[in-house]
């Protein structure tokens, strides 16, 4: 018997791939699918890479009452409009992953200084777990609701956080410079997301202070105890998938920190570190779950390091599918790939 | 106990792509991987999205013995080239999914015509089985090898066959114009297929005749015992996945085309005939093993239709595995998708 | 002393190509720019490509007054939108090159098919030049209202009309099978045009009749006097600008009609024949005003032709700037580039 | 009477973008094209954009003599094979500008360090200029031998130099994350180049420390006397041309940091400074001769600059011809656009 699942916010691009994951899962089948503005809709008229009988399954409307029989919910919406959709999930006795930001921070006053709006409940926070599964697989076994982090932070605590572990960092000069596809912009009709303006085009954005600067600082800090600044700079580049973060670090000790990272994830399914001086690139991970993390000292106390994640996958759907897992004590890697679609 | 499978050229395009499905199917597994230039190097050093283990399993030589317990091989090698590693596999009692073109005629004559080499073995013409599963199931669980069909006549012959079975396309007049992923063309470094010559540009190729016609119309008939004569101008696009296949046709009775298709297909999980006027996109069929189809009736008696595929996997790796579940009496669709990784 | 002009139109893709076009122009100088939602911004603000002093120009209101010592205006706005605008310079006695659907015709009738609309000023059809250059030189030179062609109509009738006039061509049977860059869809915010929708994906639209075929059929037999049925499929491809036009063609004496073509335009600065079995791409027309074409006999009495243009340039403000030249008697090419922009 | 010009290495990216500039030139004319591997074939054969007569002129053997009319000659060739082209072009009285790393530096000691080959005309040295146009007009109008930058030092160095001058840049800390189209990495055929390895991807390369590090560094330091430190890292990206440089700067007095680049460049017809907060993109620029910067004001110290330029362009060829404008005291703009080819 597979286990009942239910995705809030099924149309987007987030709500695609988890559509795809789920249904190519071994112990969860989809069994309620809903959507804010497409409700009444066959799934497969507004998504057109759902096949199967997925593709025939009739979108229910945002606030349609959840079946009894669903045990998980997967909440794929946008911010503040999640965290009334959790709760009431929460109190009908499902579990969750919220795809969100809404508990991505431990506070109410810091999401409100990053998201510039009043929580909807706040007394949720207590409860949520930050899901950056290799560093919380015991607290996220044992909670109903899993805060599913950001793509930027999850590319950016990965290789900072045994690094910061090992006390070898300068903790005040971090730099962060993302890059990332076009499709952690999501599905808005927006002029500026239109093809001929996003193709063949590479920009910044989000400045001075993009969201996910709070994220970072906040879980480096929580998974390590060591405060941190960062200056984290995201930029959007003519792809649809995929997040490179090169991260130009200063520290003691630098030659050790490739040893200290491939040991940190030496068992890790989907974290791999290359050899050293090896690079990794984004069509390397992406349709993959995987995160893969290159080191290159380029001076005495100073390193660059590059991570590669596919920002749909182990930024979003796939992370949240691995959460999921451990949720509900399942194979960890269950229904994910290790392998990139490559080319 | 999953069944041991050798893949012989493993580091092209669709090597890569049947690494990445074996290693997720139920039922098989990877016991050999051989690639003729690369030999001696780990899988993941010449294959980026390779992760887990795979990615440390060392490519043997084109030419090294196969593993006595490897039951399936899969030859993704160059035509010519093909022929004879699987006249090997085959007298070692292996069953074969041939991927070449080497077996996807039925006389060595014709062959020659296409190509314009001898071939090395055609004395094994008999006992191959063309692939096109959704019309060969039968022989292809009978048989020891398989010829994988090309990739633009599986995105022809789908939509055709039952309209010629009905005996209501004029047979004289097919005109088939295709449009297709850089993949296609193969990992060579050729100066032709670099970035910035395929980027932001679309050509036609392969004029006066590509060899896939001659494959195209002697299965038509194969399959329908009508002759058929195709007019077949295949294109380039910028994109790395996906074939889009616009048929230009005229017959009788245009309006009953829809249905025709609709019930020769219902029951099959990797052909979907949309909606009566809706049309197909390869964004909706990529990272699938789905073909999609699209009619559109233009005139009286003419008639567009539009078959999707992704060319490394309906096209190749996926229809691949297709038969090889066949021939293994497995469950058909087994490690393949019928989600697209969308977007 | 260089003439005025005025752009209406300013801030769609066509318009921006106009702008680049005018103040490179030895002849023409920008006096007015004139957008629908923008009005009021600076041209810079809205069009990231846009230099210079113009970007520091003002973007009027549609139906800003014209001033007096504009002589020539370009209207690159919607389709019936244009035609008042255009009735109104004219009436102030300026030239105009109507970039627009509403003067392609030789009648409200055929118009009114093809667009589902009411002519706002039937009355102009009259002094209506249809501005395919090549073809119409004379007429362009001595009139005050040129309607600049479509794109997709020019690549299909640079190529046909010289066939056509030689009388060897089935004119019952033509495809005309084009692929363009999504730049041709507009600047709309519209969820079909994002990126990661028309990225790495390939479709047919329009189905079952482009509002071009029309165009393409009027003008085949206005240049010729030869009726012709087309059979029309245009496609949406993943890139930003190009078009290639693939033209499935049946006939008598097919091997003369390379020398034909090439009789044709030999003296055409802006079409260019290639050798015989020689193809274009897109690629190698992009950013030039030139159409490239390439003929490929296939059997007996079959022949497939491919052309190539900028769709915003030879298919758009390429053409229109070079019409503007014939009428003011400039040289024809000034301003326009016969090299691509290539890579 | 046009200045009959000779191209060096005319069938690579920036020898196509050569030709396409100086045939539209008012001043220049090309005279002899030639080229390594390519020599007696057309132009248009190798080279898909060239249009006009251009096309049909014979490329000549890289060693074949200079017509004795030409008086400038532009070589496109790789390090340490233009020196000798060089070195023979000044022998003969031509002028030279030189697209290739042989003459960036101030010495053969930190060209050998850079380029790991000894150099073959190390004499050279005092005569060349290093034709970074806005900071050496008088320079490179004095002489015969203009070095042209490479495309990663001009995308740092116009927003380096006016801060450095002004003394309020912390010199130890500049870190410069550049971001570059595949059309930098040159037209040889190799795997890492194909399109399917590029597309939808992207990679950092080039570490522990590019070639272009040094450059940065010595004219930092050459322009204004400061000595730095510059922590470079570059990236490929899915796109052809466009290159947009971070830089992650501190310093003092970040307030005024936007006022003294915008009054530094404010007569400058090819350097354009956003309005404060705005951040440019690649695609605003590439096809145009212009470099776009934008300054964000991310903490009390902390400053980020982006700059975008096109790298064939104002990286290469465009700076290029307004080097050579300059030489022969030309409007220095002449035959440059300031508008991008924009979408």
């Amino acid at each position: 018997m597979k286990i009942p699942v239910a995705i809030l916010g099924a149309t987007g691009y987030t709500g695609a791939e988890l559509i795809r994951l789920i249904d190519g899962h071994p112990h969860f089948t989809i069994a309620h699918l809903a959507a804010h503005s497409q409700a009444g809709k066959a799934a497969g008229a507004v998504l057109p890479g759902c096949g199967g009988r997925t593709a025939d399954m009739t979108l229910a409307a945002a606030d349609a009452p959840l079946p009894e029989a669903v045990q998980l919910v997967f909440t794929a919406l946008p911010h503040a409009a999640a965290a009334t959709s959790v709760a009431n999930a929460l109190s009908q006795g499902k579990k969750v992953v919220d795809l969100s930001a809404d508990f991505r921070h431990q506070s109410a006053a810091v999401y409100q200084q990053a998201y510039a709006v009043e929580h909807p409940c706040p007394e949720l926070f207590q409860q949520a777990v930050y899901g950056l599964c290799e560093h919380a697989r015991d607290r996220v076994a044992a909670t109903s609701l899993v805060a599913n982090p950001g793509c930027y932070p999850t590319s950016t605590l990965l290789p900072l956080i045994p690094l910061l572990k090992a006390g070898l960092l300068d903790t005040d000069g971090i730099i962060v410079d993302s890059k990332s596809g076009a499709s952690g912009a999501g599905r808005s009709a927006k002029t500026d997301l239109l093809y001929c303006e996003i193709n063949e085009s590479v920009k910044a954005y989000g400045m001075p202070r993009h969201r996910h600067a709070w994220e970072m600082e906040e879980w480096a800090e929580g998974f390590t105890g060591s405060p941190v600044r960062i200056r984290f700079v995201p930029h959007i580049l003519p792809m649809t998938r995929g997040m490179l973060t090169t991260l130009h670090l200063s520290g003691k000790q630098v030659d050790r920190w490739h040893a200290i990272l491939q040991e940190a994830y030496s068992d890790e399914p989907f974290v791999r570190v290359l050899a050293a001086g090896e690079l990794p690139s984004t069509g390397g991970v992406c349709g993959s779950n995987r995160c893969d993390i290159g080191i290159s000292v380029v001076g005495e106390h100073e390193v660059v390091i590059v991570s590669c994640i596919d920002n749909l996958l182990k930024g979003a759907a796939g992370q949240a599918v691995q959460n999921a897992n451990l949720m509900f004590s399942l194979d960890e890697g269950a229904g994910l790939s290790v392998h990139a679609t490559w080319p």
